[in-house]
């Protein structure tokens, strides 16, 4: 019987990348479930992006975590006691558990897997806010059609994997962006891009004027930077820009903006933000059609799992900073 | 008998502030209609921020000015003679007569003005692409709704002291931004916005913060660089962004994107370019609507007459570039 929680707690903010002094590990007693609490032992952490803004003091979309405070994290997990009605011992669970092994929840944003429908990881994944992000942002914010082009950054990633895939099958042409030819291979043979620009070998603007001659209907954008600036400069009339995130900029000391941001003007285009929470109705919607994509064989969840212990969480989110990953990055515990 | 049309002739492409030399000076005979087409003496010229944007080299919403060309400009003028059944010796007419003082025209995108309804020159400001340029940035791309915090950068110029007045006139609460303190009496006094910010005497951020405690909700963008990043800041959920123009930028080498884009995703907001010449179909109904407000004396219609020959035409286009005029800036051609 395990009776050791461990925690990784913000220590510090960092400034510029993070590093692993940024946290430290603690342990506490494993919880006990009250009345209308249960207990979860986490088996496996989503490693995002957006952790590194959730580690910088301010207002944002959502609170900073404290300095002391466990990690935030998504997280699944399975629950091992339980005094809520609504939760019972062995339920596959999912909810914003933090990097530890354990925690106590009162069933505030938890959802229990239907792990007949797929792999519990698959809800870190496709069927997770990771596809979730994908669906509303090209479906409401992106209103994708038909004969689109659309361009994705960070296309190898775990939203830009399924976004790429979405997109085709609504029938766009789809432009992947990423890093290294690996990766623009798994775009192509994979998650079946039309076409896959190596932003580190080849010159965006050329590439881009040759896959999208005729411009870009939507852009799908998850890292800011010189990429949003080559874009910008080959939009289509009445282009959509999502704006879904920077990874390019988090741990850079000052914003880049878009230089080129004049181009909405000439193209008559929006560039618009969006966050995945704002469509928590319409979830049960998506995931039903996303799991049906899955079933179908239309979609396919790629999760990169790297196994180890919580202790591990500071190098595994630094594996996503330097784009190490392919699909989504998923950190799993094993409990030892 | 004048029988000596003067031009101003795109002389060089400038890099950064035009310069006088940057344009020339010629003259050539008065045209003569032939079947079809009509002579227009030109008497005011509109003096418009785009037009730094026209001398560009490079592909933009509309092809540039060439080297050796007639400057274009936006005019109102009278047909002095006419071989098109459409026009009449004597009528009022506007049309983008450019910088001289004849024009042969064939009639396109030329407009008849009704000068029982308003004085010709309205129609180079309220009753014109100015007010046009409000109205459809305003009620279209901002989707203004009563109630809504309101913010107008360049608000002493010709299309924000318009927009100001129509955001008020839907119940929207506006605060202008210009620079000065004589602008800002003028916002407040003749436009009746209900602040004003000098963005030359003030922090932005903080007066903002104490204009807008509740964010602003619809942001009209003429000016860009670092007024529009203090708005950012300051954006309520689900904001729009009206990208109308960035006069702090036209003259400058490098164009400064803005840094605080990510807020548009902290804030679900948008940010969107717009193009009067889109919503052609609609000009009617808009300065049917424009011209009844005008009437009411529930909108004024300010411009900004300068008096001269088309010789001074960089002279007055460099005051609209060093924010010298209130309104709608205008050349008067005298004509001698």
């Amino acid at each position: 019987m395990i009776s050791v929680n461990r925690q990784v707690r913000l220590a510090a903010r960092p400034s510029g990348l993070p590093k692993a002094s940024d946290w430290e590990v603690t342990s506490e007693p494993v919880p006990t479930a009250g009345p209308g609490q249960f207990v979860v032992a986490v088996s496996h952490l989503s490693i995002d992006p957006a952790m590194r803004g959730w580690m910088n003091a301010g207002a944002s979309y959502i609170p900073p975590v404290e300095v002391g405070a466990v990690m935030r994290a998504g997280a699944i997990g399975h629950v091992t006691a339980s005094g809520h009605p609504g939760f019972a011992a062995g339920d596959d669970v999912y909810g914003a558990f933090g990097v530890q092994e354990y925690a106590l929840s009162g069933g505030e944003g938890v959802i229990k897997l239907d792990t007949a429908l797929a792999e519990p990881t698959t809800y870190l994944g496709a069927l997770g806010m990771t596809g979730l992000t994908a669906y509303f942002a090209l479906l409401d914010v992106g209103r994708i059609r038909e004969g689109d082009t659309v361009v994705i950054s960070g296309a190898a990633g775990a939203v830009g994997s399924v976004a790429g895939q979405i997109a085709k099958l609504k029938g766009c042409r789809v432009i992947g962006i990423a890093g290294g030819q690996d990766k623009c291979g798994t775009l192509l043979d994979e998650f079946g891009f039309d076409a896959a620009i190596d932003y580190k070998s080849e010159n965006l603007r050329t590439a881009l004027r040759e896959h999208a001659p005729g411009g870009v209907d939507v852009y799908f954008d998850n890292v800011g930077g010189d990429v949003l600036d080559a874009v910008l400069t080959r939009l289509a009339r009445g282009a959509r820009i999502i704006i879904c995130g920077a990874v390019s900029q988090y741990n850079a000391g000052h914003v880049q903006g878009p230089a080129n941001y004049l181009s909405l003007l000439v193209a008559r285009a929006s560039m618009t933000g969006m966050l995945v929470f704002d469509y928590q109705d319409r979830y049960p919607q998506a995931m039903a059609e996303l799991a049906q994509w899955l079933r179908d064989g239309q979609l396919v969840s790629r999760e990169h799992i790297v196994h180890g212990s919580v202790t591990d969480f500071p190098d595994v989110l630094m594996m996503l900073f330097a784009g190490e990953n392919t699909g989504k990055l998923i950190l799993a515990l094993d409990h030892s």
